[in-house]
Order: C-alpha cells, then structure tokens, then sequence
C-alpha cells in the first residue's frame, strides 16, 4: 500500500481523494489544507490537519494547491528527501525546494467542483528528476485508472499550452458561437449535437483530415457572406484569423 | 407513406436515402443524380435516373446537390407546383425557382462518407414560404428521429455561420495543438480526452459558466510563457486573439 498526503482542498485535491479512496494500491493517510473548513466534511474518513508541523511520513506528498504558492509551501515542509510532487502543468519541477526528491503528476482534464471524474479519461503526465521516483508514481498514476505517459519538462509545458487551444479557446469560440446565435432568436441549442461530433471526429482521425468548410474549400462567396454578416469586429477578425489559418494549413503539404 | 425524390448522390444524400430506408413514414421512391455511377450500389433498392425527364411524380423533391448547383438544377425541373428543398445552411430558400413549393431542410452536422449516421444526432433547421408546407417537411424530418426546429431565412444563415466557429474553426484549433504537441515529440493523443470532455461540458453548461484558465484568471506570467513557447507567429496571433476574447467577455457582465 502507497500512503499519500494530500495537500491544497481544491478541485483536483478533492478529485484526487475521492479517487485514491476507492483504489486498493494507495491509500490516503493524511489531507492538509491551510484551512480546515474545506476539509470538515471529510474529517471522519480521513486525518486532516491545518498545520505544517502536524504532517505524518509518507510515501508520496502531492501539493495540489494554486501555481503561485507551490514553491513556498514545498520550501515550508518541515522534512526533506521525501517524494514531493505538484499537479500543475505550468510550474517547473525544479521549482519544488530542491531538499526534496522531486515530480509533477499533471492531470490532463478539466476539473469542475460538481461534476464526477472518471480517471480513465484524465491521462496523468508524469515527470521525475530521478529515476528512481518514477516507478511509485506511475503505480500511484495507474491505480487511479488513468492512462499515464512519462514526459519531460518540456514535453509537459506543451501539452498544457496545446491544452489552452483545445479546451479555453474551443470553449471561447462556443461562447462566440452562442452570442451569435442568440442575437438572431436562433437556438445555440441546436448547435450541441454538432459540437460533440467535431471532437468526437478527431478520436480517430487527424484533425487535418476532419477539416471541412468554407475555408478549407476556399469558398470566398461563403466566406464574404459570413463576414458581412458578423456585427462584432471581434468575431470577424477571429473569423478572418481562423480562416488563413485553415488555409494556410490545407494549401501547404500535409503534416 | 410519404414519397419522396432525392436529387443528388454525395455525402448528405446517401445519408438520407438510407436513413428514409429505415423509416416508415417515408418512401424513396426515386434516385437521381447526373451520373449513375455512385447509384450503381442502391440500384437494386431503389429506380435510380440521370435523366430529369425521367422524374416521377412525388410528394417532396430534396435537392442535395452543391450549394452552387441548387438554383440551375431546380429551373430545370420538368414539373411546377411540386414541393422541392434543398438541404444547405447558407443558400436561400428564394434561390429555388419560383416555379416550385420551397422550403429548406437543414441538417445542422457534419457528414463524412464512412461513418454511420445517427439522424436522433442531426438537428433539421425546417424553413418553408408558405406554411402549408410545413407539417410535411416536419414530418419527414420526425420520421428521422431528428429534433427538428422552424427557423427562417436569417436564422439558419446565422446557424450556418455559428456551425463553422464550433466544426471548422474548433477543428483548426485542434490542428493547431497537434502541430505544437508533435514539434516537441509530445503525443496530441494526450489531449484527446480533454477534447471530448470539453465539448461534452457545455452541453448542459454554458459556455460562459464552462469557461476556465490563463485568459480568465488574467494570469499575465502564464500567458507570457505560453507567447514565448509558441514559434510560429500564427499561432501567436490565435492566442492572442482568442485571449483577448475572452478577457473581453469575462471582463464585461454575463450575457
Ligand atoms: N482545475 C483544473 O482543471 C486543473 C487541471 C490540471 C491541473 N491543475 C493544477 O492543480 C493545482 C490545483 O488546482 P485546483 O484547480 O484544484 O485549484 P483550486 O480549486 O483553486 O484550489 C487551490 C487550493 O490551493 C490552496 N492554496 C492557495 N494558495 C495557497 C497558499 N498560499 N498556501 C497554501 N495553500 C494555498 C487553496 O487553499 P484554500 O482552500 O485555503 O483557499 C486551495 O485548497 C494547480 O497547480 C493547477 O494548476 C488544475
Ligand atoms: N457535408 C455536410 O456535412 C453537409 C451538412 C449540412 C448540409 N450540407 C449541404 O448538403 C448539400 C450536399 O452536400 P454534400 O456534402 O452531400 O455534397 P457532396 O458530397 O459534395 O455531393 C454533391 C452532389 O452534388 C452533385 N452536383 C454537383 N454539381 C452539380 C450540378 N451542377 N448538377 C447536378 N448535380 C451536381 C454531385 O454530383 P456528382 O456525383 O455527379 O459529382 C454530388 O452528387 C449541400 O447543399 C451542402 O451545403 C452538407
């Protein structure tokens, strides 16, 4: 059995908890957060603490708490050369206090509050500085259920910066989409059936394949109507940005 | 019975003729296309014809031919009077010759040739002149398992137009992550799950509500990491066009 403390109350820190609870490999010994309030609910499944100096030893500490205050509470703990990793996947490794052997277990999903998480779909990318941390973290990783894939630092920035273009800014051209569609009395509703086909569609296919359209048929009748009949300039200049992108992507050579 | 001509024998025509098969409401009752070759494997199922004067009498005609062709091939009916559609987003219903009853029914997702189509996943945007049509256009697209909506002229354009911000844009983006991913040997495989679980997010959430990230938090050092990260200068321009977006919108009161 892997025993884990939990620190940070969040989203993915009360994902995480619930998840481990339910595995047979890893089992949750401890649950910090700066506040207990948070942690109150959970107070007789699990020993939960508000205070550095009450930590227990562990196998593994995951910091599950905001980017900017990983640093400072790696550097707080009061022991060292113990497993230390955080979730983020913009920090670097190297920005955990250097008296612990370091990692990053990095889930690859949105998390909100309310909405159950299948693990199965949160692929975990997993960074170690040394070897030899690398074995206990994917069974930690793999008990979850999750696809993991070890990564470098590099590799891990990436993915969260390919993740703003397929999660926020998707997102944002939905909400784009919606006011839209909402200012001629028509049903962003209609739209949903269509949304979930577009990504389902790059399951197995390539998104260059997947593409279609006026912009990849450059079809400038299409186009010019399109863009006479967007009111916001915002929304025509994402739409002229997005259409040379299709362009420039379908009239070079495929990747 | 309802019966029902199909002109045309591309991706959305074969679609239909064989999700009318399943039916029964609807009857085709003849299939037409300019050259009979693509109607060779249905022509034991169904009188199959490149000829107009060979039309028989029926109670729709669907022309699911090119937008660009709608107008020409819909003059050169041999017959008045009758009801005749055509299936696109952004030609106008007025586009049909006035000869005929008009109407549009626009299947509001994306068809590829392969995959099998589930119509209960095919929204059908109805658009008539005159309202007699229009139980019959509404019933043929029942018969589907479609949810069906009456909609008029600016109304479906404007669907048409929010379609392509959330296929062929969103696709783009994907595209895009899977050129970052794979320049720096990451696997766009990874973002998969992400993909999906964005799109399934907002079909009981808004947009607005789903929205998450560097952008919205107005995280300045996240976002100038990512500029930094980011080679080509068009990605730059997406990301910081859509950023600004939405700033623009999180920044303002919700819609
Ligand atoms: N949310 C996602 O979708 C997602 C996905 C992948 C990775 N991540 C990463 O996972 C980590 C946690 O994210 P989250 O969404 O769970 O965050 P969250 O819901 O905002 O929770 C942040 C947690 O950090 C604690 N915290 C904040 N400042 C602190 C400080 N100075 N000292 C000690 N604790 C502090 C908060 O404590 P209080 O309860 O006292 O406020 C809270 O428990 C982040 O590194 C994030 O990048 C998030
Ligand atoms: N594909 C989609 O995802 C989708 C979604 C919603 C609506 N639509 C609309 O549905 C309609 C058909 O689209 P599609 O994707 O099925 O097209 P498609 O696969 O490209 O097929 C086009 C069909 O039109 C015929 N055609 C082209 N020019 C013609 C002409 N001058 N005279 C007679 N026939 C002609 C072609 O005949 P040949 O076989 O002889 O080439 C072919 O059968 C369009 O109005 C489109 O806007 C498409």
């Amino acid at each position: 059995m892997i025993s884990v403390v939990i620190l940070g109350a969040g989203n993915v820190a009360t994902h995480l908890f619930k998840a481990f609870n339910k595995t047979n490999e890893v089992s949750v010994i401890q649950w910090y957060n700066r506040t207990l309030d948070k942690l109150k609910p959970y107070s007789k499944q699990v020993n939960t603490c508000d205070n550095l100096d009450d930590l227990v030893d562990a196998d593994l500490y995951i910091l599950t708490v905001s980017d900017d205050s990983i640093a400072e509470l790696s550097s707080k703990l009061p022991f060292e050369d113990k497993l230390v990793v955080h979730t983020s996947g913009s920090v670097g490794v190297y920005d955990l206090d250097k008296k612990h052997k370091r990692g990053v277990l990095y889930p690859l999903q949105t998390f909100s509050k309310d909405a159950d998480v299948d693990f199965a779909n949160v692929p975990i990318c997993i960074e170690t500085i040394d070897k030899k941390s690398y074995p206990l973290l994917k069974k930690v990783a793999v008990s979850l259920g999750s696809p993991t894939k070890r990564v470098n630092s590099d590799q891990r920035r990436t993915l969260h910066l390919a993740a703003v273009y397929v999660n926020n800014f998707t997102n944002q051209l939905y909400r784009i989409a919606h006011e839209i569609t909402e200012s001629e009395g028509a049903e962003f509703d209609m739209l949903k059936p269509l949304i979930l086909e577009t990504a389902k569609k790059v399951q197995d296919m390539s998104p260059y394949m997947a593409q279609t359209g006026p912009a990849k048929r450059n079809d400038k009748k299409t186009i010019n109507a399109h863009l006479k009949l967007l009111e916001k300039q915002e929304h025509k200049d994402i739409y002229k940005l997005l259409t040379k992108s299709i362009q420039n992507t379908h009239g070079r050579k495929k990747l």
